[in-house]
């Protein structure tokens, strides 16, 4: 077999079957090795920050690596901004980067660039430098992934599509690190003491088994939990403990640790603004305040809660999240009622992905007793991340319905990704939250202590001027789609869309909250 | 004055005075300072593929470098692709990339990464280290980006914040180097030889002024001109000697350098195949046949071309295109019929930006005889730029029609550059060339000789299921769009829009040549 079909045997052996691509000729052999390997899905996008958010948000919810097919430096340069995303998630992904020929390079063909350069940005990267190395090669790349890494393999067509290749055995997939007794028995030393103390979840932290030991840790010794501001995933709604996530604005941060003199650390970094301010402190821990470690991101964090919980509240339950949805509202739109259709509505076992931004400030006191759910946030806040990242989870989860929260401004990075809803019939439904400008940054404009705010300046922040409509946009990718203005009207299409199998898109017109 | 307001004003002092961004919280100084410096125009792009291909199709037109605006190394990354067509096109570009704090870097927030890195695949970059030195790191950009390079200049926050600037002075623009007379006589000497000779246009080597020294040299010596395969901007039509360009396929530049036993190359490079192919040569360049350099891409092309002529063809005139256009034709679209339709209604003065891909190789001949105009292509291959192009053309010469010609699957890298075009009130009109596949990618498929076509394959090169519909799409960014199935409809559709101002958009459903 040639060196593309060996990879593709090698990666589906290794379980990564979903392949998300955008191909060039460099990856001509790849695509057409695809028939030889049934067990592998081809799945096309229009543009490669769809294809690289669809594989994040598709590993975050599979909990395995989808690979990518991307052409040469550009379709990686495309992909970037959602590797960033997903390296920030430590997501699992393999890339696929095709590139000319091994021979063909000295030449400096139009598309030759430096791909090392930039996948090195990324994490684990490798060039394929023969056919007969390629599918072991692959196999390094899938473990590099599994271990929590977007992971490079650059893809030489001549390696590509030479003969002589055989399919690599896939390695032991890495499992996380126990974390040492003598760690878990300092940290309750911590939490026994009398000081107030955080727990900050994050990573893994924020699946349910974890949650549940961290919620007994809570009950028994009066611990306060937060999770990171924007957790790749967060498991909460009915039945599972809900913890609150700290906040992207600095001075939320500091609201919320005031007073705290310990926080440990299960799976998230010590709190750090997300941009620095004028005159404001970067690092958001409060004077006085020691920070502790009790599992690194990659640790086996639900383990170590579970050995704190299992000493320090051996007979504690968890608190659990009871039922309780907003009524449903009426009258105009506004940053309080959507969330309300949304908390009301939810459909059981959802999948929320929100890149609703400043419009959706309030999505998660209305969502928390609602029925039990996945959110998938922005987790390196390159944003254009939520509609690929629903294509990747719809793709996961088949059986659960997908709702993409998605603001006016970040989904125009990435709008192709309707299509790809449309192609694969995806259970997506799409609320664009059309505010007409980049909310967030009108605020920025203030808070970074901007002198002057001109008509110069405040026209590089308006999305008015043509009003963007979803609709049509929704439209011209095969997306049915409607508008409301009123929270009576996004009741009703968005209980409609749920109820219908495929994608749909409402856009919601909601003023701004600043 | 603080240190954006110098950055602009040492920009604008040097000459760049319109700046195309997507900018974000580490950018609000740099927008803040737009309103004290009423020279510098910011123009608001969507996606930062369009900033960066809006700025490459200004320089293009306007000989000047745009700046561009880009957020973290996220925003370059989305604009990466199109600074790769720069950077080939060898546009004159200044990149200012937001950065955090300095000292906000130690904390790896959640928008770090390492865009060194990537700005280094581009040219020349520099991370600007203090207030007081960033006015002279700009002046350094833009004469870096005057050498003819995509320059990028990395503006921490509190570098932008700070008070404490004053604006640098511009250094003198770099001029293009002489050729050696040396280097012209042995020139001379392969050009009156008796062998078949070919010189090869590049760079600003396609322009007016060269183009009749070269047509001057070819009546002379019998020598054959070619232009390279994708120039940046060629003149042509009436009254400017038309040069056919090299072919993208490797076999039709093996046709058209048959016997060639001299190339001459003048600002092109030696010519190559764009993709490497099993069994098939990257080096195009026919056995026997000797390379000789005239000017390289940053010389002084046209002049030594007029020193050549000047010697070897004192008394000829250059061979001039008559006017000579298409009737208008009938009958449903055809890849030969809408080009006719282009070429006979084509306005003067036009401004072509030919993304057209496989629906325009036709295209040259139709044109060929129509009212002078520029051409700029695709010069990198990284495909998603004529939109943007135009935009940036269109900002350039405002008083001069724009005609975006723009292949389906391409347009749909960067569509909300049609929104920038509505908000500009941008004279663009755009035909969409609707085939509804990666047209050149099935081509391709077969000539890597890809051993199975099957249906997953087949799949991942098709836009249909479901078709995009691009009307709704410009309308999705207010810009009015029509639909043309024959070339009636496109002529009476393109007439119009060119009789009108501002934007528009024509679907032309054209069937795929192969």
């Amino acid at each position: 077999m040639n060196g593309a079909q060996a990879l593709i045997r090698t990666l589906v052996d290794a379980g990564v079957n979903v392949c998300f691509g955008n191909p060039g000729t460099s990856e001509m052999h790849f695509v057409a090795a695809l028939d030889s390997v049934p067990e592998m899905r081809g799945i096309l996008a229009l543009f490669e920050g769809v294809v690289t958010g669809a594989a994040d948000g598709y590993a975050r919810m599979a909990d395995k690596p989808a690979a990518t097919l991307l052409h040469l430096g550009p379709g990686l340069g495309n992909g970037l901004a959602n590797l960033h995303n997903a390296r920030r998630a430590r997501t699992p992904m393999v890339n696929v980067v095709g590139d000319h020929a091994t021979y063909h390079k000295q030449y400096d063909a139009p598309l030759e660039s430096d791909i090392e350069a930039v996948a090195g940005t990324l994490g684990w990267f490798r060039t394929s430098q023969s056919t007969a190395s390629l599918a072991a090669d692959a196999a390094d790349a899938v473990a590099a992934a599994q271990a929590g890494q977007v992971a490079t393999l650059i893809l030489p067509a001549d390696v590509s599509w030479s003969e002589g290749a055989e399919p690599a055995a896939p390695h032991t997939p890495p499992t996380r690190r126990t974390v040492d007794e003598s760690v878990v028995r300092a940290v309750i030393d911590v939490l026994q003491s009398d000081e107030p103390t955080v727990v900050l979840l994050g990573g893994h932290g924020t699946r349910e088994r974890a949650l549940r030991a961290a919620s007994r840790i809570a009950q028994a010794t009066g611990a306060k939990l937060f999770a990171e501001t924007f957790p790749a995933r967060i498991q909460r709604g009915e039945g599972v403990p809900t913890v609150e996530r700290l906040g992207y604005l600095a001075e939320q941060v500091t609201y919320q640790l005031t007073d705290v003199r310990n926080i440990v650390l299960a799976g998230a970094k010590s709190p750090v603004s997300f941009f620095a301010y004028p005159g404001k402190a970067s690092d958001l821990v409060p004077d006085d305040c020691k920070v502790h470690v009790l599992a690194e991101p990659l640790d086996d964090i639900a383990g170590a809660l579970e050995a704190v919980a299992d000493l320090v509240a051996p007979d504690v339950e968890p608190a659990l999240q009871q039922a309780q949805q907003p009524a449903l509202p009426s009258g105009d739109l506004t940053p309080q009622n959507w969330v309300d259709v949304i908390g009301a509505l939810l459909p059981a076992n959802a999948i929320i992905v929100d890149e609703a931004n400043t419009s959706g400030l309030l999505l998660p006191t209305a969502t928390a007793g609602a029925p039990r759910h996945d959110v998938l946030t922005l987790t390196g806040g390159a944003i254009g991340d939520g509609l690929p990242t629903a294509v990747g989870a719809a793709v996961a989860c088949p059986d659960r319905p997908v709702i993409c929260l998605q603001a006016d401004g970040s989904a125009m990075y990435t709008p192709s990704a309707l299509w790809t809803m449309a192609r694969e019939g995806l259970n997506v439904t799409t609320v664009v939250l059309s505010n007409r400008s980049y909310a967030i940054l009108k605020l920025e404009l203030q808070r970074v202590g901007a002198e002057s705010t001109g008509p110069k300046a405040l026209d590089l922040l308006d999305l008015s001027r043509p009003d963007l409509d979803f609709v049509s946009l929704a439209a011209a990718m095969g997306v049915p789609g409607t508008r409301s203005t009123t929270a009576e009207e996004l009741a009703a299409q968005f209980g409609e869309a749920i109820a219908q199998p495929g994608p749909h898109l409402i856009e919601a017109v909601v003023p701004t909250l600043f």
